[in-house]
């Protein structure tokens, strides 16, 4: 269901790999039976596969498997619960109806016997739902962090290593087909937003909303920033976060924060996606691909596909339970190292010592062609809502940017 | 079976984890019932589960699911097998018996109808062989390339970036239990090949012997080769690869290369492992963390175990044919660029133009105090086969290490 970027590149890797597709799924009869979409393909391979009535996949007992590649939360919600409900298995890359509607979604697949699947959905064709459900299930997970969105990592990666604004990167981005002509979805941070709440979902075992994500992007990232992440040895990324508090519930949050050159999360540039998963007895893993894009995004679909196959009249166990309204805590409950940016009005002598007043073992940055009045530092580990009260009584200090140094 | 390192671990796991392994194996009656051992172990928590005969676990009609964690090939064989063949699932750690005897235990499950799991042999608990086998499995796959031991993964580390000698190297990995007292296995490249043989007859569907892979450890690296590598933008790293021929076959190697900057892998230090795979619609993609250690282990035999839970009277599709003999070509065949260090008693110029004739586009390479006579370069893609037998033709030039440039 979609025939757009996704859509066609399942149809074309079915095709292309369909051999051994056939054998790992255990299905000879597997193939491809429907295209639905709005639009005509003419001339397309598979255009005399289309339909344009959602009826005729519905009631065709033929139809075991269907692949959501359709996007946005309307029809796809009614379109795949109906399926479900018909006792056909879906697949979907669609993080928008899994972060929001998984859990139902989920349950009505439990109900009807079928699996509802959705590697797809989080880093592309990177392996990181069912590792994350099967491989490290022996773990109890205390973190979930990742790179999650292919265009604002290839903006930060311009901004970083070509020395752009922020809006001549994103043009870049434009101009490569990187970015959309609104990119707003992407450079606000919703997108990775999206995914971190399925990822959270699947390591802590409770419904995560989008609205319960605080979500901020990269737009008001300047140049500064990254000098001075650099001159602490970090680069700036934006990371979706999802991390267990000491008293059981989480924080789920996006934001950019300074990742250590120390971590190889720091060196995935570009439009790739790195996602870090740290577990009681594994420690900490890092899947790391293409986050995107047509054949990427298709390898995961089908591999659910083969999946669903394996599994007719059987469910993976794959889920979580509805969300307590008190399990995921306001971010600033969370303790970190905090990297603050301002200008300040007051002499310099004063300020430095109220700063290491404030925060006691400071760490003061500095950047080349600094304007007179600007200043950079480093906090001591300190939970969230602390830093910003200090910053608050720092005498005539006006924040610019505040970020996290994510331990990783 | 097998209480020892990972053994030990995986009963401590089960005990840390047990509500949600329980939960996740859908087995409410899973628990640890047996522990084979030759030896007793006083005062141990689980010490009271000892037992030295083999067949008390073996004739239990409740013992349903057996973990090997012995190593070695007998009795670990024989044992794993009369397990197989009394319809118990096993879950083994031990890298040599899949990699020797992997093909024909895989066919014992499958007549037996249960599994044989082994996500603990390669990469100790990094996710890699169900993401190979079940979240690629929509890709074919034209390489797969590893970090896969530790041991030498420290050494080199060191090497690098402490200018360590091999021989000061290997002896503070041996303080820091690292390496063996015997460090054979390791800096010789044996365990790698092992790891590299299971990997690659997942990729690639056929069986692959460890005799069938050329092996070389880093025992002959040297300083100057470090400093030759930087100075060309890249670190030396042991890889396992596997790598499909044009015409269908393969080659399978473990062997020094030298790993660009540009790629994630040559950041990788530590004892840490890593495992590209490059498949047609997926392209690169990294899985990264811990190759070894009693948890990390720990973490996937139990996810092993949870999965054999899942599959009672299931089996899961995992396995690969019996190898052809022509299936694995000489690494000889293989192209690639390559690093080569020699002494030569030529004069500098003439040896000069005969390299430039023998090799059209070769890079010279330079280091500081590299002393008279001294040479190095890397050479354009060619066969490799083709390289030695220029390299022979140079006048009086003894080479000292010839390196493959990996191209990741």
């Amino acid at each position: 269901m979609g025939y757009g970027v996704v859509g066609s590149g399942v149809a074309q890797l079915l095709a292309k790999n369909y051999e051994s597709i056939v054998a790992h799924s255990m299905q000879s009869s597997l193939r491809l039976k429907y295209i639905l979409d709005l639009r005509d393909f003419p001339g397309d391979p598979f255009g005399h596969l289309v339909t344009h009535d959602f009826n005729a996949i519905l009631e065709d007992p033929a139809v075991g498997i269907v692949a959501e590649t359709m996007g946005g939360l309307h029809p796809a919600f009614e379109f795949v619960r109906a399926c479900l409900q018909a006792g056909k298995s879906v697949v979907t890359s669609n993080k928008e109806l899994v972060a929001c509607m998984g859990c139902e979604l989920l349950q009505v697949a439990k109900e009807h016997n079928v699996n509802f699947l959705f590697e797809a959905s989080v880093g592309g064709g990177i392996p990181i739902i069912r590792p994350l459900s099967q491989c490290l299930a022996a773990n109890t997970i205390s973190e979930v962090a990742g790179i999650l969105n292919g265009t604002t990592n290839f903006i930060l990666t311009r901004m970083i290593e070509d020395a752009m604004p922020f809006a001549d990167a994103l043009r870049v981005a434009q101009e490569n087909g990187y970015a959309e002509k609104d990119p707003t979805a992407d450079i606000e941070g919703y997108d990775a937003c999206r995914k971190i709440c399925i990822l959270a979902a699947l390591a802590f075992g409770q419904h995560v909303a989008p609205s319960q994500v605080r979500t901020q992007g990269i737009s008001a990232l300047g140049q500064e920033d990254m000098a001075y992440a650099e001159s602490f040895g970090c680069a700036v990324k934006l990371l979706g976060c999802a991390k267990r508090l000491p008293d059981g519930r989480i924080t789920a949050t996006v934001a950019p924060a300074l990742v250590p050159h120390s971590s190889l999360l720091s060196g995935v540039g570009d439009v790739y996606n790195a996602i870090l998963v740290r577990g009681d007895a594994i420690g900490d893993v890092i899947f790391y691909g293409r986050g995107a894009g047509k054949l990427p995004t298709a390898s995961a679909v089908v591999a659910d596909i083969i999946d669903c196959g394996k599994h007719v009249q059987k469910r993976k166990f794959i889920g979580w339970e509805a969300g307590r309204a008190d399990f995921v805590a306001p971010a600033e409950e969370d303790c970190a190292r905090f990297y603050v940016r301002g200008h300040s009005a007051a002499k310099e002598n004063a300020l430095q010592a109220a700063l290491l007043q404030a925060f006691p073992g400071a760490k003061q940055l500095r950047r080349a062609a600094a304007p007179s009045g600007e200043i950079a530092f480093v906090t001591p580990v300190r939970r969230e809502r602390d830093v910003c009260a200090a910053i608050a009584r720092l005498p005539g200090l006006r924040p610019d940017s505040i970020l996290r140094v994510a331990e990783l």
